[in-house]
């Protein structure tokens, strides 16, 4: 029953302190647009600042006693740190009074932090440039989080059978967690950086200016869409612009231990992993289908149904949310794709939410060998993956998770529905905040936004998208009896 | 590689020639009524009896050869069996012009013998009565053929855990697969045949005529849901009636080995199942949240609104499809409940369809024991039911089960969308069919009917109501390499 509650407070209080420093680094946008918002970036800013440290330093121990994280303090502090940093990082927005209300400004938070991208704020071109860039920050910080949580974190926890996805990420041996996290986290963000930094380049070279390329940038590599313009990248109206987001998408989806090879130039790990083919394939196989649906409907040239496809196609399964045409409006083939789309899921090990492709491809596999189990009953039959056996015990929890993401699912749909949001909003608006995507359907569909969902139902998103990014297991063994109980 | 074929022949012609005696029962009803139809009744009859008796001969072997079933030629037997049925039992539609397009009447005999419920016809008044009865008749047929199926065979499969579930059945032994089919099956039958009788004098004492009362009562018993009126059971406004319907629902949703213990007042038995308790639950609670959105929706009294809930609630979860009242009309949090009952099937080992209580019980507990193994990894957790432990195989076995019914709902949905159906009603309507349920979601909801659908829709609804009545394994297994792979 005991935690290592000082270890965790400073933490706590660490992320506090980075979060006010990444608030003050929107100050000079603020500034140089004249926007009237300087004051709620520096007031937040500062105050996170000191509050982290005075926390850091209070709780800095110089005992001899052992500080290392158990388990179940990673557990606490995984889940504390995504709702606390929700809670402060939604300051900027109550202090500016871009949203005064604070059951919206959480949302809006917990929906970048989570990189979904569901938003609450309309006429996005009015909003004050330092609080925009704070939003798309919001994300980025996220996404950077996510990173080291998915590659570095989870799999030390067992959680949804992540040890197995990122077994070979670079840096990761059977240590202690923290030299790990140190050693991992730090390589594979410099590929974040660096890939952020060039998408920012890309998209000036397209046109954009260094302000719209960097909160584009940011939101891209995160897999978040938040997007400084009210019709999020439709508005540039440019095939450049938006095949090179397509294709920072695609790489933000990808497993960033396997891009980390591709730079190291061992493409051999690259041919070996399953998820990346299956990724490639989920994407070019709907992009296809969608593009004839698109062409047909739309009379398009056969380019621009092609490039609407894709887009739309890779930023649902990479749980982006970038939107450039409302495919609610294409088919309704299209929509039915869409909507099973948001439970794909990208690929583990990057910064995209929702089941993850690897899942469903032990689902898969498990599903068909039970047809073989069923013609010979003694035999026991793994799941293959990458050309290894996948243990039972890892298969069992695979399982376990997708099927508890469809029961929180519908469970929740049934809930929002209760509350009197109709029936393609509920099921569109739960499956897009639990996977971490953004747009859904009905009312809160590609060219809607979520500002009209009731208080409670927000609260309730929030806590969706919050289950959906840590993997669910995370949050909901905190509510189990078994975590309490004392050992 | 070989098969007993001619033992497989053998059967289906014992059944083609037991179908023709069925068809030949309607004849006193069509001659009553004077209807128009006794020749489209007559002529397929006996072509059925004499084809089914010539068959039987000619393949009837006295040799020394052992003629005992395989587990593999009982999976061919099976699927072959329904498939054959529902092609020779559409004669008398196309015979008699009721429904000249064979896709149709295909369908429409497929939704009889799958007991699902989903029909092509309109102005069903207007329609021969002995055409009406065959058409009732053919969903108590397949109710027989279930309980057979569930009871006797598929245990013997291991198919989907229902060797689990009925393990306690009466006349259940070890045993080879005849003698225990024919026990088995004797005793269950002469519960179905009597609860059948009792319900068609209990519904005459309610008001309706001798000729409706056995149609309705054929198509409670095997959940099934034709109905002889347009308007189904709405049509005859009457409490009483609708009561009776509700509780003999509930009784064909129930495990018939639990009806069977309570006839032989061994509640202890039944007080032990698990499934039971979680079944009366199920609908105890969706009734309750129902009536209260049917009552303020609405303004009906408090008594039309639990009573019109409780109707819908039972028929869509015992998969019978029996409508007194439009669902989609009531308020979105209805149409959500709705469409998630409809995965929910009544119990196993009963004529209901769909996934099945027990199934859910089985992957609910395994969900959250993965929180506790989560907490001690190296601890095996199995589940429990029915204070039995449930060994891994058959955990795994009835999860895949779950997930490949979730999967071949989504990959269907899709190709329903894609062949022109709107969003509501190809989620609905593969709904309805996977589950064998009947009514579904936009335009194939309860006051509607399947006639809009395209052809080839019909043919994918069809194989899903195969797939769902024969709890998906038996015919996939079919298509699976390593059926027809010679060991």
């Amino acid at each position: 029953m005991k935690f290592n509650l000082k270890v965790i407070i400073r933490i706590l209080g660490l992320l506090t302190f980075i979060n006010g420093f990444f608030m003050l680094l929107c100050l000079p946008f603020s500034l140089y647009y004249g926007s009237q918002d300087f004051k709620a970036i520096i007031y937040p800013g500062f105050l996170s600042i000191l509050a982290g440290l005075f926390t850091w330093i209070l709780f800095n121990q110089k005992s001899t006693k052992k500080q290392e994280l158990t388990k179940r303090d990673a557990y606490i502090v995984v889940t504390l740190c995504w709702v606390f940093m929700s809670a402060t990082g939604s300051l900027p927005y109550v202090y500016s009074g871009v949203i005064p209300n604070f059951t919206d400004a959480f949302f809006e938070t917990m929906s970048g932090y989570s990189t979904t991208g569901a938003s609450v704020l309309n006429n996005i071109e009015s909003i004050p440039k330092g609080i925009l860039l704070w939003r798309s920050m919001t994300q980025w910080i996220g996404g950077m989080g996510i990173i080291v949580l998915a590659v570095a974190i989870l799999p030390i926890l067992g959680i949804g059978g992540m040890e197995l996805f990122v077994a070979e990420a670079p840096g990761i041996s059977p240590d202690k967690l923290k030299p790990r996290i140190k050693e991992t986290a730090k390589r594979l963000w410099i590929i974040y950086v660096g890939l952020t930094v060039l998408e920012t380049i890309l998209l000036m070279g397209a046109g954009m200016s260094f302000y719209d390329a960097i909160n584009h940038s940011f939101t891209t590599m995160s897999s978040g869409g938040f997007s400084t313009k009210q019709d999020s990248v439709a508005f540039y109206n440019s095939p450049l612009i938006e095949y090179i987001i397509i294709l920072f998408m695609f790489i933000a989806g990808t497993n960033f231990t396997v891009t980390y090879f591709i730079l190291k130039r061992n493409f051999q790990k690259v041919v070996e992993n399953e998820e990346f083919k299956y990724y490639f394939l989920a994407i070019a196989f709907f992009t296809i289908m969608i593009t004839y649906t698109v062409y047909k409907v739309t009379g398009h040239s056969m380019e621009q149904s092609f490039r609407d496809s894709m887009f739309q196609v890779v930023s649902i399964v990479t749980t982006t949310g970038f939107v450039t045409a409302d495919y609610t409006l294409w088919s309704s083939f299209a929509t039915v794709c869409f909507f099973i789309l948001m439970f794909f899921g990208a690929s583990a090990g990057s910064t995209a939410g929702g089941i993850k492709i690897v899942r469903h491809v032990v689902l898969l596999k498990n599903s068909l060998l039970e047809l073989k189990r069923q013609m010979h009953p003694s035999a026991i039959i793994p799941v293959r993956l990458n050309k290894k056996g996948v243990s039972q015990e890892t298969t069992y929890n695979i399982i376990a998770f997708i099927m508890i993401y469809i029961m929180i699912f519908a469970i929740s749909s049934i809930i929002m529905a209760f509350i009197g949001v109709d029936f393609m909003t509920s099921i569109g608006a739960v499956a897009t905040s639990l996977g971490n995507i953004g747009p859904g359907l009905g009312k809160v569909g590609p060219v809607n936004n979520f500002a009209e969902i009731p208080q409670i139902g927000k609260w309730l998103l929030s806590l969706l998208m919050l289950l959906g990014r840590l993997e669910l297991f995370t949050v909901l063994i905190l509510f189990s009896p078994y975590f309490w109980k004392r050992y």
